[in-house]
């Protein structure tokens, strides 16, 4: 059984006062229905968009949600397993209006595979609220390529049930994300939602393909890529049994620092882990008790 | 026929004024024997460096050459087609000696597979000398991944000859070099040497794979980002005869900016845009007259 969330309930920022849609058990099935992120106020009929300078910008970056998970509780961490993405058959970016036919974007004469992401993704953070154009260990804004279809999200639980919600997905999104926008479309996103009562770290980490990939946002890209570097080093000591310095040799051999995005108002970069160079048990991390 | 340039004949800065060790024509073969980064000097009989605080550390990052191509001219461009890339059996990162043995470092007891970088590669700048630490559109202390067996570097001449020189190779690195190294090793490297008459631009552009990968480097991520995402903006308005924002776009949807280093004196930042999606006639390009 699919638990379905419809578009009509969304948030515009994640916070522990929103009240929960749906409350789900661990290893549920949910299907969101996401909309776009002008919030399907836009007309998509033509080539250029008519209506964009009209429409209500405090309605930007819809999130479906937010769901809760019977029994997470701060210091858990909540995966979720990206099943399906299934997107719209129009997107936007700019004021331009591209048709996706046959998984493939028609952009001026040029022909761009559609490559899905989940541009927002996250859980209320430990306090206050977070609009959902920010980005964080809490998850948010994040346009990071790798949370697409195959991946598994680990999102860090910081108040009680996580209360998740997605959207903003992009139909195609390079990495920096350098206009500012993705094919910026509606989808209806399927995941399995799991609940596991450890922590990697306390920040998002994304498996996906080859890598293990950890994520961080700051204001420049010299502070973030600190902070990822500070989380990969943490990783392969507590996984490994290694001292710092031995961590930060083996990373600079194999790891690939990158940069999601650089257009919100963190900019958020990430490093990847090839898990054939290093196996970490996440099995054992993740059910680590806090 | 290839043309063998011994490490004996090497340089630490690039140059007008160094004189070259051979003159060679367009399309010929040369194999550059190329010293480690600490210019041989290091014991690698044990586990750990033994001499590492007595060396003279005047000689670091030496490159071989440099060659003069004939009727090599500023406006024109040099490619460095990389045939093959042979790594000596013992290489150090930082006070440690890993060994290679099948196209494995043995790093602890991980096993990271061989993927060799050619850390150095440039021509004399158009004025002046820049040391082989350093890196910019000359080429130098680029230490990016891309630049490995199979890619094409194109080189921008800036002077006659053009005095290429190569050195400075990883046995392996990872996109950032996070700890400053790679596995430094000596290396015999063949190349072919191709001459081209026309520009792509003012900057280096490697032609690796699936992508053709742009290289720009600066003080800062950021402005090295400004930097790159200018020039793949410019690339893509002279190949398709696009006006700007429509390039932005294109590159926002399928282009990936990524970080080659971020621990020389500059850093360098790359934008791998894809062949693809958009099929760029170097050809055309590289013939047009400056």
């Amino acid at each position: 059984m699919v638990f379905i969330v419809p578009s009509s309930f969304r948030i515009y920022s994640f916070s522990a006062t929103h009240e929960p849609v749906l409350r789900v058990k661990p290893d549920s099935l949910v299907a969101f229905e996401i909309r776009d992120a002008f919030d399907g106020q836009l007309d998509l009929s033509g080539e250029y968009l008519s209506n964009i300078d009209v429409v209500d910008r405090g309605r930007i970056n819809p999130a479906t949600g937010p769901i809760w998970i019977e029994g997470a509780k701060p210091g858990h961490t909540i995966e979720v397993e990206v099943l399906n993405v299934e997107v719209g058959d129009r997107g936007f970016i700019g004021r331009r209006v591209f048709r996706i036919l046959n998984d493939t974007i028609e952009a001026n004469s040029f022909r761009i595979p559609v490559k899905p992401v989940i541009g927002v993704i996250g859980v209320a953070p430990p306090k206050g609220e977070a609009s959902t154009m920010e980005q964080g260990d809490f998850g948010g804004n994040l346009d990071t390529q790798e949370i697409t279809v195959g991946s598994k999200v680990l999102l860090p639980v910081w108040v009680e049930g996580g209360l998740l919600a997605l959207g903003d997905v992009h139909a195609s999104q390079g990495d920096g994300e350098v206009s500012g926008q993705g094919l910026e479309v509606s989808a209806k996103v399927k995941v399995r939602v799991k609940l596991h009562r450890g922590r990697i770290l306390d920040k998002v980490v994304v498996d996906y393909g080859e890598n293990l990939t950890i994520l961080a946002s700051s204001e420049t890209l010299e502070d973030a890529v600190d902070e990822v570097l500070d989380a990969a080093k943490k990783l392969l000591q507590k996984a490994f049994k290694i001292d710092g310095q031995t961590a930060l040799t083996l990373l600079s051999l194999a790891s690939n620092l990158g940069i999601s995005q650089i257009v919100n108002p963190k900019k958020t970069v990430k490093i990847k882990i090839p898990k054939n160079a290093f196996p970490i048990d996440l099995g054992i991390l993740l059910n680590e008790y806090g």
